[in-house]
């Protein structure tokens, strides 16, 4: 049988594309982490440039000759010797055409142009959010707005435009899919909600908005890093911003996250956080890395992982358990006298909040579907960007019973739309789903999982999620990857048990 | 007269190459300075392929066609219509050919090989470095030096192949150039040290070979840097293992240090140093940047800003009439009782060393020469890269009385030949000369300045700098600059001349 051998020529362009890609990454990790403020402007110009070399690396002569050895370019058709290969090929060739398909509906111009967009507006954006000034970061906004519209009418779609753009993060989801999956999910959160409310069992973090010295919050990080087993030889961690991940390489992963000198929770989730997108980057197969076989399946799956490490293990009993002491002799003058289970409650607070990352793991999905509707109001409906902060106000106001006294703390909060990332949103609630049924698959796997855990001992788990997700690339779709795990389809089930369970515990309701 | 308008679309090509070369810095830069140890490898084999497609694009048909409107792309000579344009016109036609037709001589093979065995060399060196373990990096070291022959033999010369090499640092430098001048300096240079070493005064340096503070050294070269007006808002510092100036653009440019806790003068005047690079490329004319009106004209005037800088400027008796104070509020334990007298010439103090970064302003073209015959030895006699530490030891031993005890502190103290840097060395003695004749006519041109200086008002020196040689980027020749700037031709005296000043004063001789 014939496998990845022979598809070299394919190969090599896609690995030399990837170079492309990869140096888009350090330009905009270094636009993050390191750069001038003065930079920006040529940072813009040379991002832009390269995007282009990239688009056109996906889909000029050079991919174009290697791909139509195998297969029918127009239809993505496997040409019949390729038929018969093995089943790494066949999806590396699926996947590829997948990609160059979709390369091929946007011209080079379109995506130039949002790539210069998109790095202007990026440091305006973190102007606006510091000045609190949304009117700065409008214009731009507007911009990027027509630009992903007319995206979307250049990609193609069936019923909604929005389809099209979350397409490029969750390949084959629809607005058709998510509204009766966030609907079902809503169903069950708002009494979860109403009962913790209701608890005399009552969240006290006021311990957490002390201060805490950075330089220890930053080495705790690093601890915990490395007790999920992140690679310090082949990744780093630096200040950002906004927390994000960036792979260059496996061989090289870059966390970034953001350290609170008044708040002990939120650089440490974010660290452990990004640490679980950076172990899936680390756990991809370095020789394919650039191809499909060695690439990421979707950012709901990477959102997984993640979310796998901050939540299902990073806010659990057995975790706190080992890591309660040591944080604990970190900071003496903070923890010494506080309880664990008065700390276990407060690190579990569920309560409604401004701010999607420091929100709570049952609140947390309530800002994603404010912000999926109000994407969608931008995309389908049309909505004025100048009405952004008052819908985004009563929108908060509806759901969560809060209204933001700063776009701040309100709609300038992410950075996702500086980068033109529509339709990105809802992979968070997904990926939410899918670690609660990864979880609850790798704890009948292992046994013993738990026990470890409360141990410190977190190498079973990343090694379970490299043998079981991280080695395999985009060999499977994602519903191919839950079935193949777990034994049957996605199912909101498991993450609201988890939730019904754990804070039935935590705030004793029946 | 036509100008530079008309040559709209070889700007472009111009600007869109230096988009790639800016990427390259940017690699290199955060190879130096943030990537993790493992990411070596795939870092050495993208650093390859944009220094492939780097060289493509000064080379290929988009250059070919824009260089080809207004000159025979064969001889350089200026098509008919273009020997009528204004002087920017013709100068940036003339050294665009210049490079066009140097970078026809390599094939893209040489270049992406030198790229690839020249990133992993790198690593292997800091190791090699580390150990003392010279055998380590001699096969790299090996590799490289074939390659570089083999670029000479490309690249084409009249006497030396090293003066093939030479070029590409110092455009137009010879062998047949250097060695009388070399001569000349040396037959004034043995006598100066000797007068040195003779007198009675003693320069005491052990007082910098205390624990100094590293944040406290790191902050206070970041105000000399202000002090020298360099743009932090254009640039930044940071941490290396050998210090070095990348730019990426006039508003981006990036300086790095190594900061010793127990040398206080070694971080502060490499952070000096690098300043003067760096203002220099803050310098450029924005709008020209990646064309030659908008580049630096040769290795040689690059140094001359940065010795400037550091020595004419940064160790000068009204330097620290200023800094001293200053620098004396900063490390109070250490200076408070320390007398200005024995500080100034404890700054300036003259005695053979084995590391050239660290030398003093007297000795140190000693070491220059030293490598300068190496650098010869290895190109045009084929001296075994085993060889190397022997004749190295037995040459700083012959030149300046002392032998390295490890190779660390010897052949393997210096970046430069795991990048393939042979022929660079001569740049910095030239620099020197530059430097003295440059600082010489700052003081004719500006009366006050030693005043100023010894006020800590560095602005109109940076200033005359910026007008008389920055912002001319490479329209003319080094030769036409000190000519223009001057009102003379280089002369090796006004750096012998400021030297035996200098130190007949601080060493008390006649």
């Amino acid at each position: 049988m014939k496998t990845i051998k022979n598809l070299q020529n394919l190969m090599r362009v896609l690995q030399d594309t990837q170079k492309l890609t990869s140096a888009i990454a350090l330009l905009s990790w270094d636009q993050e982490c390191y750069m001038p403020k003065g930079g920006g402007e040529a940072r813009a110009a040379q991002m832009s440039y390269f995007k282009g070399l990239e688009h056109e690396s996906r889909i000029g002569d050079t991919m174009k000759r290697a791909l139509s050895e195998w297969l029918d370019l127009e239809t993505g058709e496997l040409l019949t010797e390729a038929t018969a290969w093995d089943a790494p090929s066949q999806a590396l060739l699926r996947e590829t055409w997948r990609d160059y398909h979709h390369a091929t509906r946007l011209p080079s111009d379109c995506v130039r142009t949002l790539g210069l967009e998109t790095s202007l507006a990026h440091q305006v954006w973190i102007d606006a959010r510091k000045q609190n000034n949304f009117a700065l970061f409008a214009p731009h906004l507007k911009r990027i707005v027509a630009l992903k519209k007319q995206e979307a009418d250049y990609l193609g779609y069936t019923d909604s435009p929005y389809d099209a753009l979350m397409d490029e993060y969750e390949p084959g989801m629809t607005v058709a899919q998510i509204v009766p999956l966030f609907e079902a999910l809503k169903t069950k959160l708002v009494p979860l909600v109403e009962k913790i409310g209701q608890s005399s069992i009552s969240a006290d973090d006021t311990l957490f908005r002390q201060y805490y010295d950075p330089k220890r919050q930053w080495d705790f990080g690093l601890t915990v890093l490395s007790a999920m087993h992140f690679d310090m030889e082949n990744g780093r961690q630096d200040h950002s911003v906004h927390p994000f991940t960036s792979a260059f390489h496996p061989t090289d992963v870059r966390l970034t996250t953001r350290v609170d000198p008044h708040d002990l929770l939120s650089s440490l989730f974010s660290s452990i956080h990004e640490g679980g997108h950076g172990l899936y980057e680390q756990g991809l197969p370095s020789e394919y890395f650039g191809t499909a076989l060695g690439t990421s399946i979707s950012l709901g799956i990477h959102e997984s992982q993640s979310r796998l490490w901050e939540n299902n293990v990073g806010r659990s009993r057995a975790f706190w358990t080992y890591f309660f002491p040591k944080l604990g002799a970190v900071f003496p003058e903070h923890l010494k006298q506080v309880d664990f289970e008065v700390f276990y409650t407060a690190i579990n607070g569920v309560r409604p909040s401004l701010i999607r990352v420091e929100s709570d793991e049952v609140t947390y999905n309530l800002h994603i579907m404010l912000r999926f509707e109000i994407e969608r109001m931008i995309i389908e409906e049309d909505l004025p960007v100048e009405d952004l902060p008052e819908v985004w106000n009563d929108k908060m106001e509806s759901y969560l019973g809060i209204r933001p006294e700063t776009d701040a703390d309100g709609v300038l909060q992410d950075v996702h739309w500086s980068g033109g990332a529509f339709g990105y949103f809802p992979t968070y609630t997904l990926g939410n789903l899918y670690a609660a049924q990864f979880f609850h698959q790798a704890k009948q796997d292992l046994p013993d999982l738990e026990d470890h855990i409360s141990q410190g001992k977190l190498l079973p788990l990343k090694s379970w999620l490299n043998e079981n997700i991280h080695r395999l690339g985009r060999q499977y779709s994602s519903d191919q990857l839950v079935r193949r795990v777990c034994g049957e389809l996605l199912k909101p089930d498991y993450f609201m048990t988890y939730l019904e369970e754990k804070f039935k515990a935590i705030y004793r309701f029946s």
